[in-house]
């Protein structure tokens, strides 16, 4: 089996998304959780499935005193040099309910950056003591490299990653399907469903990385709608049509809301702005949902958002029983619990474990 | 029962304190805690054995166990933007003594606000990871309102003020309450007790909020020495006065020594000034407790202050046996552990549980 | 037996380290953990056995179960004034693997400070609510200061010194040492071996504390390669020269290799540059260890770090066998374990406890 510890970082940089994934094994499961990519559509199914049933578990609190015993003896190690409050603390929700206690770096003012220590240095202080890393950072492709830095030293820990640079957030993509998935299981599942994105597609890397997931998925057809400057990258729009799925791109979001089994409103993510005020310059006051759209679209249709959001969803719309963000956000929670729960090879028994008649 | 789900903001607002108790509790037992007046006598001297009972069981390491396997299933939120270490970290004490996992944002520059969230999203985003927020705020009425928003989604959760604005900070006033309860247990309790306070009176609110809890004991007298800028509020005056409480108003504070019961000492609150700099033009140097006024004071009187402290009380007294504050900091660890349990209504398992001889 | 609450603190600080020693013990056993100094040879042995009984105790669920019994009801402040990461997180890690829950502050924006609270209030206030308080600060002498202070409370509470001032880090020293002992184990321990220190040993805390352990042991050497304004201070040698122990001082590295069973590298600290830049004038180049040295290293000798290092150590070097430094900071996780049960007193427990075969 392909291991990150026999390639070398210039060989494995070189590889497409698909060739890297099976690196991110151990013993033929999860074991890095780096890209959304990594994940095809029966791990995509799986995960949704884990997490289902831990959401179904930890009702109860015999379910929650269970769910707490799986992971009592292993520490995770929550880094995040980049703001974050929702990833941040649902991870840790995730890491208490399955009773694993955190450590957290997350100001590198606290650090020992200050003092010139490399982040591989840091990254691999954090291996010395501590069972899983979950990291975040402004910098692409971060996490990729410190999983291969660590599968190269004599401590080896499985890396999750929360979000690096501007391209990846592999567990926000994971929590999106998943909340596609439960929104349209009794309509026969993401299949051929119209899923608008609307917003800064450009730099939104959960949009970029959930596109691609879709593309799992038969029949679906994905729309774009964005004002020009910030219009999903045409590298996304090559794998996408590569795969054969049918994408829709333009600047009008309100003539795509009839259509929409599922809308993706996002934030105009002005913290990467090449100058500070270039976000400003852009007319976006078209792309947002208010309440007085909800009349026109379907009425089986969901509206989602990674949050935190700004004005793009009016507060109205909040009540409306289409309005899915929140329990989105929830959804991550149950996601990463799963994530966790499959790295550490708990999955087993989660599924074996019966649930209490009640 | 009156409901917050029920009622608007805006009518909600133009409700007085007694008015809004009700809508604090849920099935008749604790839910938010916002202000200290929700607590009338009967409220808080079942807090207070509930506390008593909390420190006697804490006492062995099987009352240990016990407490911790209260609440192991619940986690609890701390939210602080305005800058904290004791009501901060007895908090987490209690909620440790309790068993439950925490999580906490203290500094908004590492949460997602400057991206531009509302509080109101963030307090619902905490309210999808956890079953309890305990927050404290410099905004007035924060707490409050976010209580208001959580009872009007699909996930409400208890709210716990830990100090808003300039106003309240309710658990404060609790345990000092608690304080004077063990202080005077002997003694016939607090009925007819004279209470001094001394030092920034116009804005501490945790004189304001024990002031008014004071006026739930018969025969009290409250004694305000203070500089004349610095001096009570005319509206808590008046509310003493609407229930026939003895006040007594004046600068001169070692006049007033002699007769107390409690001194209770507090800090100028600078850090409220308007223009920086105007506390420091008012003369506090005659509001200051030091050793040669302790052979003044009754010998069983107690000294109290909310810490921290600056000058106001000689670090010379610490070892008089009247000098309380100590304990009264400790106390606030068991008074805000008995409020804990109490909203998730572990109380009657608290008395119940036998305490082993020893 | 002495206790610091007979003593004023102006004596106290007129006796020399091995007077002060009997005053951190309670009952016989350690109590505060302030300097490397209080521990003997049979100390240093006692407590190395230890971390080496529970680094075995914990490679099992079943033994890191136990562990995790020994200390549920007490409770850690990490009290964090000076930048940190991995003291910070091994003790953290510690106290988990003992089952304590923590507090912490680690930055002092966030605290009481600012509102002008004395060091000693804040640190007896940590005692109103934790059982054992581990403490960093850029202040000499601090740790000890809050020894003594809260010894003449009413709650006192074990001092785990985590670094104080330019001078102390006994933790650091204790892990060396015991990376030491793991080390020349099969070769007859430490006694008789040459170290040699390399950098900046003018103000790197951990060499002044470890030089001094290290005159516990019979017949080693003690080199010392620094270029002259960073070269060991003539306090510490006249404390070796004292004890009878052979120092070599010299601003030659690399000719001090080949001659070395351990090799302890160090980083430049200009932190405490009394004009910034001071450092930056000094040539340090050639205080650094690369791939050309390894061959002319003896075969079996060891190199530390107490890290974080810049480029006093090639990354090249972290391969080789003889690169302990990892391995060292894991190490301090598994000192900082034993010593905190030690102050607790289950260090019998630990040694009593059965491992199973496996």
């Amino acid at each position: 089996m392909p291991d990150l510890k026999d390639i070398s970082w210039e060989d494995f940089q070189k590889l497409d998304a698909a060739s890297k994934a099976p690196y991110f094994l151990r013993e033929g499961h999860l074991y890095h959780v780096l890209y959304a990519q990594q994940f095809g559509r029966a791990g995509l199914e799986e995960l949704g499935s884990l997490a289902t049933r831990i959401r179904f578990i930890a009702k109860s609190d015999p379910g929650m005193a269970f769910l707490r015993g799986l992971l009592p003896f292993k520490r995770a190690m929550l880094y995040f040099t980049q703001p974050s409050t929702r990833t941040f603390l649902s991870f840790r929700s995730a890491c208490q309910i399955l009773g694993m206690p955190c450590g957290d770096v997350r100001d590198t003012a606290t650090s020992s950056e200050f003092k010139g220590e490399s982040q591989e240095d840091s990254v691999r202080t954090f291996s010395s003591y501590f069972d899983l890393i979950i990291m975040r950072s402004e910098i692409g492709g971060l996490a990729e490299r410190m999983a291969w830095v660590l599968s190269n030293t004599d401590r080896p820990v499985p890396i999750m990653n929360a979000g690096s640079g501007k391209d990846q957030h592999p567990t926000q993509a994971l929590l999106d399907v998943y909340t596609l998935q439960r929104s349209f299981e009794e309509r026969g599942g993401i299949d051929g469903k119209r899923i608008v994105f609307v917003g800064d597609l450009a730099r939104g890397r959960t949009v970029r990385s959930l596109a691609v997931l879709l593309a799992n998925y038969d029949g679906v057809t994905l729309s774009f709608a964005a004002p020009r400057p910030l219009q999903i990258g045409g590298d996304i729009l090559e794998i996408l049509q590569a795969r054969g799925i049918a994408c829709d791109v333009g600047e009008d979001f309100e003539s795509r809301i009839s259509g929409a089994d599922a809308i993706y409103m996002t934030r105009i993510q002005d913290e990467w702005d090449a100058r500070k005020g270039d976000s400003a310059r852009i007319d976006t006051s078209r792309y947002r949902l208010e309440a007085r759209h909800l009349a026109g679209m379907k009425k089986d249709a969901v509206i989602l958002h990674p949050m935190p959001r700004r004005d793009e969803i009016s507060t109205d719309v909040d009540r409306d029983p289409r309005a899915m963000y929140w329990r989105q956000m929830r959804n991550g929670m149950w996601i990463r619990t799963a994530l966790i729960a499959g790295i550490f090879g708990r999955d087993r028994d989660i599924h074996d474990h019966e649930i209490e008649d009640r």
